[in-house]
């Protein structure tokens, strides 16, 4: 063996995670909530990583993410839910101060927060048989949405 | 210095984060908060990772993770804000549909959300002094558990 | 070429995540919602990565990070939500044990989460164009808050 082929060998042996970004892009309805997942699924197949972590990223003040069982009845209680938490029709200092009504959505994506993380393994998301990953359009107007995908792994 | 020696000075120089897979393994009674700090902590000294930050993400819809100061107290007092939230007696669509009544209990685990992200250094999960890792147990019966943690580090 | 000058040639094309840690520090008001976003990006430009995320965690039990619009309206709105959400001002066992009367700031925390992850792409957070990161000041007194900002990319 020469030097040169030594040094290949090592090489070869590093391991390294690398960080792969992706977009997705959907038009939503008021209150919608958007099953992603498939979509999500899509993305993480078009990178080379086997196992890692997906962060799910929206950029924007009224929307968030989170995981449900997606079925109507749920996404019914889960707008009842979040009527409970931020009703729409309170006084907000927001609205009385930009008039765009919209308080409510607000404080609904500030208490739901704008990111998850998702393990990944043997190039599939982690997730339980009734678990999907969703998309809450809280804003009051339909909307484009482009969240950012951003996976970290080997 | 010959040829190959200066390859493997700078070989030992690379960095790079590598991903390790864990997963612990619980029994739950409804409605438990369960401490798993210390399971999440052997798991992550089980690698050879010193610092980074791990995931701890749940595989399901009716569980979630937060972090709280793990005393009786706030442990019924946590149960009494979700009853508050989502209470267990309201009518859920979820319910009527399915008849396994844990309509509440779904929509607990979306509001919470599946996962949560720890940094960590020189091997330990970096956490305030009175803050510990929870699992909270939000179906209306026992389950076995299994969490997926995913740590990503150097 | 020699044999060492292919070594080079070849670790130059490495790829590989790195971890980069920082801190930030500063003093709270009770109840305050802090705009973090300006320090959490010089942090991020005091590293050498260009794409990746960031976990902006907070070590302690009575503290949250989520993003927001950050104006006056919202600000109080937030407020009002959170004292809808867990009240002041109700019987908390944390507070009948330990007399510190900040069970709700504790099931506030809980609640809202302790961790964020933001994506960031060159050397820039990617953050909505009405979206700050903000930390949560759930505590009912002044504090000294040190947050974790854990870095991993390229």
């Amino acid at each position: 063996m020469t030097a040169n082929e030594k040094c290949v060998i090592r090489l070869s042996d590093e391991r390294g995670a690398l960080i792969e970004t992706r977009y997705i892009e959907f038009e939503t309805d008021k209150g919608e909530v958007v099953d992603i997942t498939d979509e999500v699924q899509k993305s993480l197949e078009s990178t080379s990583l086997k196992a890692g972590a997906m962060v799910i990223f929206v950029p924007g003040a009224t929307g968030a993410v989170t995981t449900i069982e997606y079925e109507d009845g749920l996404v019914a209680d889960l707008g009842d839910a979040l009527e409970r938490i931020a009703p729409q029709n309170i006084d907000y200092s927001h609205n009385l101060r930009w008039h765009d009504g919209n308080g409510h959505s607000h404080i609904r994506a500030s208490l739901i927060g704008p990111s998850l993380i998702v393990p990944f393994a043997a190039r599939r998301l982690i997730l339980g048989t009734w678990q999907q990953i969703v998309f809450l359009e809280l804003d009051n107007r339909k909307r484009h949405r482009k969240l950012v995908l951003q996976m970290m792994g080997e």
